[in-house]
């Protein structure tokens, strides 16, 4: 076996150590980006000390950019922006606090109830001989951990928040300067989300197993069962994020979009629309927000499955504590990684013109890919015994420490081609884009048969991609390895939140330069900086998506291991019918989510030319729209309409579990997982496409281009059309697929014991 | 056990005689249809005959409707319809003839091999005490069987497209005596076409196992093994026929109404525009020839899986031919009660008005459903002996005959169900179809994202109905449950397609009636029929689709208990990854397809629009068009797009039983089955709402209605979009979808003894 060389002290230092450090540097981000001043009195102050060299502006040639008025009008948009998000998300969160008081209540009753609420010690689930804790402290561990997953998801999207509202308008200020300084700002912003919540996530998993063992001590089964409940609490959380932030945002887009520039021909964020504030919050509560949720969340499940596969493993039976909080060590060196990455787009670069911006972000995938890959060599080496052997559905496979960092690499690596296919199919630099908007000449019909075609071929590579990782990590160590390839594939979450976070705060400091009446160069700016962000937006969801697939496999697996099931085989009718209503899940779940997004929308419409048609001088711009209207029914839509899909895959799980037991839970699960991903892919990529074609057709950057243009022509109408569609399905119904998937693996495993134990009533009755 | 009531020899006489009787009807309702005239000279005295009871016409008050200029010109206008469709059917049987006949060498060569083309004898699969024919002859008679089930397929379909040519014109002639006549020739054309299908199909195949037993002698399992060939060359070339139709039509309709509608703001069907016949061909190549080679497939396919299972079953080692034939035997009943059923909508009751259309139509689905539960009630109490025991994965279970009888039924029940639900989610009649047309007042953007949502929700119950039908089959009687309740589902098969073939035959007829320029009471007429049609096709599609799935799971089952393998267990890698691709295939195919629809009607577009800018006097309707080259683009795109996406489902099972094996195929085969019914069901009905939201402003017989039209109004436009968008789906990659599943689910059946014996060369190399 061989012991690992890094010792167990050493160990639980590194964690919260490498933790504290991404805070820290989070935190001099953050100052960094604080330096640009929104109050004008200090401006010239804060230009003197500005650390990227330049000293004072470079005051544009045009009319008075620099006066007060556009600065006194940018913080003023900013602070209803940031208003308008940390209002909707306070109700959010009570709505959604409502719920998880009552879900926690109810995974206390289930779990408590398995062996009847008794405080007797009882025999291990794996190792019969052993003692090990009471199913009630299971319960109780259980609904702690989930709290403390949904308590920090919470915080996780809410910071990311209030840093996109602290940024946006400050990203505008410095596109005055030049696309560099705007890029830097806006970059420097993701970053402090990127690595708040990736240290946070860490730092609150390690003192929760750390506290957790104060009372499990050596039961380490028990131990990372309950702590599964965190990954639960952080999932769930993120679900209404993702739903509640996606109709939220989707509503107030899609119907300022349809008064606005279809029926009265105004550009998009133009302060005369009442529903641009709106917009601008629903970037920043879904695009932020749910997305900073949604990746916390599956950050924590993957390294809840891992934990959870690895507790049963020979170094779990042994409590070799350094190779068992290996997943945990990864992340700790991913922090690391990306912070050295983050470096290359800040400081050793200089971004001078436009074009440079998609491959800076490219590099930071690529930079972050390769460092990564010494990072999982280094940190196997130490960590890890020689060779250790995993238990699996009752087989013992002995694994090489060698083998493991394969299995992590290839997820990392997997992540990257997932991402670069995702680029390929979304970014108008690209064939595939293109050829959507020039099916935009024949109307809006073609574009749309053209973008779903791009988006189900899209999903083609991407899944050979999945499809061999799970060979090759499974292979090579069971369930374990897929559960750390999912971790290896996020382990840069770092980086890949600054980058997704970079997109939707270039969308609103281009929002706010048109609503402080800033000069078309800005906005051109700022256009250039939101295309890219499109592009990275889509591949952010691209790995959100193939790392949700290896969790939900990953906690899937330890799922069918805890609830004692040997084998899930498709020709036993149980588990056929649940593969086949499991893969029809994702479909009554997108139902809902854009449905709900498409009434939100008309309600919306009916508002916004309401407004247009009684407030006289509206159209002129002598007098303001009401924008707290729009917000108001944009945030009661959201909260409405996320309660049934939300309650469709919270309950799915439970209802299916207690009613027919767990072998048609598992074909749910292995249904809609398999389902699920071809959807979410195929709908982030035909949105991010839509958007982009019609992006291409507004930049004109080439012959081809300009054939098409310019704004307003009929192939440009078409593909305005397009993007409408696109904006529910790239940013409400796909990204909220892997949390469903996610979701309800997860939440299997959790209520796994109560499932073994009482589950499948009804085919008991019969 | 007790023997059947039903002696062999009785068995052996009734399936012929009932085949006999179903061709006689079909040529009876071929007479009915061909009494009326297409030849101005003898209109007089054929109205004379009538057997209707109208002696003479009721004449209409319009302006000469009845004279001889317009029956000539229907007349002409029919055979250039029927012309193109015979000369593009013709070019599509010579590739697919190609193809079928590499195919067949592939079968021989692949099956030979497996025993490296010996003429021994060798011990049977199932029992290997005893001695089975060698594997050439099931080489040579599965080639035998393929090319079989090929022939009878183009024999299907080219015979369903000769009978709709045959009755459109005379459908819109029969149209100006009022609506009841032109729907009873209508109806009677479908019901030609259908039962000369469910006959000829069901003597093919009875022919066929009396033929090949003379060489079996008792060796069923072999017999029955190499019969499956007569399915897969069935599905192949159904196929062939749906995609390369479905491209025709959609690319001519997408292509003709893009211009002629959109541009040119010109009626549907305007004999100006140039690709108005290559449309209404594309109506017979597509929706009548290919859904007639589908819906034959369907049946062919679940009588093969039915009969692969039953001859590992008790009645088949002890040869009790009665209950070996029992799914022959539940095929004839079908005709007999659909015979019967026709009845009620030719002569007994008769429609008078408009609004009749549809509950007429709806009435066949019921009372063939009532009726065939009393027939499958009697079948199974004459011809099972009271128990049987079927042997299934290596489990042997005991069947009581009343047990069967509920596997059949429910089969059909769950297609009616499946009916209704698709009938509520397309007709206007109901709110979801209206709510998509309401969705048209805020523009194209809105219809399509309630239009989609339409779709993912119209899934919800059919799958649960399949899912209802899978478990009470299964557990009654294992995969042969399964197999006979596809079988149920399709055993009123002949109404079935009498319902839809109706469909594009009253198309055609309100294409006719514009071209010869008809009154618009006339055109009303025949689009209340076909509006009706619209709802129905989709009623056929979501029958299709679901013995589709049924069938499909059946012949998995039978795929896997000749490939040996015992269970199909998701969670071994090998079947996960199968899993994960095949749920990515229909997405594959889709995007092929709908590509390709795209593209071919990008190049009709340049076309009509290149007649109307080149050609003088054609909007003025002084010149013709040239239909012609209009009809060369659908035929060549269609023959050249329709081989990748052919060459994609063909080689999958080849590619992935010979590389990974038979475990990943299963999976592969179970994931494309789950995931491509939820993408075949939502496609068809989004589609199928679209038009019929688009109907539904036009017709605008309600207050609703009315407020979103009249046609040319901005919700009608936006309407006209969804419908162009949904005839891809609806009518090329949707309804090819339910190919896909069976036929990768029959090929790997065929190839079983091949898989079994030399697959996994990938798996085994390393």
């Amino acid at each position: 076996m061989g012991a690992a060389i890094l010792s167990d002290l050493t160990t639980e230092a590194l964690i919260p150590a490498t933790a504290v450090v991404g805070i820290a540097f989070a935190l001099v981000q953050w100052v960094l980006v604080s330096r640009v001043s929104l109050s004008p009195e200090k401006e010239a102050n804060g230009a003197g000390n500005d650390k990227n060299g330049d000293s004072g502006y470079l005051i544009d040639e045009e009319e008075g950019l620099n006066d007060h008025n556009v600065v006194v009008k940018c913080a003023e948009i900013q602070r209803a922006i940031s208003e308008g998000a940390t209002s909707f998300l306070f109700t959010e969160y009570q709505y959604v606090g409502i719920f998880m008081a009552i879900f926690a209540i109810l995974i206390f009753l289930f779990l408590g109830s398995v062996e009847g609420f008794s405080t007797k010690s009882q025999p291990c689930t794996y190792s019969k001989d052993k003692t090990c804790k009471p199913a009630l402290a299971n319960a109780i561990f259980s609904t702690l951990a989930f709290l403390l997953g949904g308590i920090t998801s919470v915080v996780s999207g809410f910071l990311g928040m209030k840093i996109a509202t602290y940024a946006n308008a400050r990203t505008t200020l410095e596109a005055r300067k030049g696309v560099g300084k705007a890029f830097i700002t806006a970059f420097r912003s993701g970053a402090v989300m990127g690595f708040l919540l990736a240290a946070n996530g860490l730092l609150v998993l390690f003192i929760s197993i750390n506290l957790f063992k104060l009372y499990y001590g050596d039961d380490w089964e028990g131990l990372f069962e309950a702590i599964t409940g965190y990954g639960l609490g952080g999932s769930s959380m993120a679900l209404f994020g993702r739903v509640g932030g996606g109709i939220y945002t989707k509503a107030a887009d899609v119907g300022a979009d349809l008064v606005g520039k279809v029926e009265r021909n105004i550009p998009e964020d133009d302060p005369r629309n009442p529903a641009v504030i709106a917009d601008n919050v629903g970037d920043n509560v879904g695009d932020i927000a749910g997305m900073g949720s949604d990746l916390f969340g599956s950050y924590a499940e993957s390294s809840c499955a891992a934990l959870v596969v690895a507790s049963i493993s020979s170094f779990g039976i042994n409590h070799d504590l350094t190779a068992m909080l290996y997943p945990l060590l990864i992340s700790s060196m991913g922090i690391i990684v990306c912070l050295i990455t983050t470096l290359f787009a800040t400081d050793f670069f200089e971004i001078k013109a436009v074009n440079e911006i998609e491959p800076s972000l490219k590099r930071q995938l690529i930079i972050s890919t390769i460092l990564m890959t010494g990072g999982i060599a280094i940190v196997t080496w130490v960590a890890l015994p020689s060779t250790f052997t995993i238990f699996n559905f009752g087989v013992q496979k002995t694994v090489k420490n060698w083998e493991l960092f394969f299995c992590v690499a290839i997820g990392l690596w997997a992540g990257l081609v997932i991402g670069f296919v995702t680029e390929y199919y979304t970014s108008n630099a690209y064939s595939p884009v293109q050829d959507v908007a020039d099916s935009c000449r024949t109307g809006a019909a073609t574009n749309v048969i053209f973008g779903l075609a791009l988006g189900y071929k899209s999903v083609i590579i991407p899944i050979f991609a999945i499809a061999a990782s799970i060979f090759v990590s499974f292979s090579f160590a069971a369930m374990y390895g897929i559960a750390v390839a999912a971790l290896g594939m996020l382990s840069t979450i770092a980086t890949g939140l600054a980058i997704d976070a970079y997109g939707p705060i270039s969308d609103n400091a281009g929002g706010i330069a048109e609503m402080a009446g800033m000069s078309h160069r800005i906005r051109e700016r700022t256009d250039a900086l939101d295309a890219a962000g499109n592009t990275t937006a889509a591949i952010g969801k691209g790995f959100a998506i193939g790392s949700a697939a290896l969790v939900s496999l990953a906690l899937f697996g330890a799922f069918v291991s805890r609830a004692a099931i040997s084998t899930v085989d498709v020709l036993t009718p149980k588990v056929f019918i649940g593969l086949l209503v499991g893969a029809m899940l994702p479909y009554w779940f997108s139902a809902m989510t854009m449905k709900s997004v498409g009434s939100a929308a008309l309600k919306m419409v009916e508002e916004v030319r309401r407004q247009f048609n009684t407030i006289p001088g509206l159209m002129e711009g002598t007098a303001k729209p009401d924008y707290t209207n729009c917000v108001k029914i944009s945030t009661d839509a959201s909260i409405k309409e996320m309660i049934p899909p939300g309650a469709l895959v919270m309950l799915t799980p439970l209802v299916v579990g207690t009613l027919f037991g767990v072998e048609t839970l598992s074909g749910v699960l292995a249904g809609s997982l398999v389902s699920g991903v071809q959807i979410a892919i195929s709908a982030s990529n035909t949105g991010g496409a839509w958007d982009n074609a019609k992006k291409y057709i507004e930049a004109g950057t080439s012959a081809h281009a300009r054939s098409l243009g310019p704004k307003g022509s009929d192939p440009h109408k078409a593909a305005v059309i397009g993007d409408t569609i696109g904006d529910p399905l790239k940013d409400t119904s796909g990204p909220s697929l892997n949390i469903l998937i996610k979701l309800m693996a997860v939440e299997s495993l959790v209520f796994a014991p109560f499932f073994a134990t009482h589950g499948g009533i009804l085919f008991k009755l019969f």
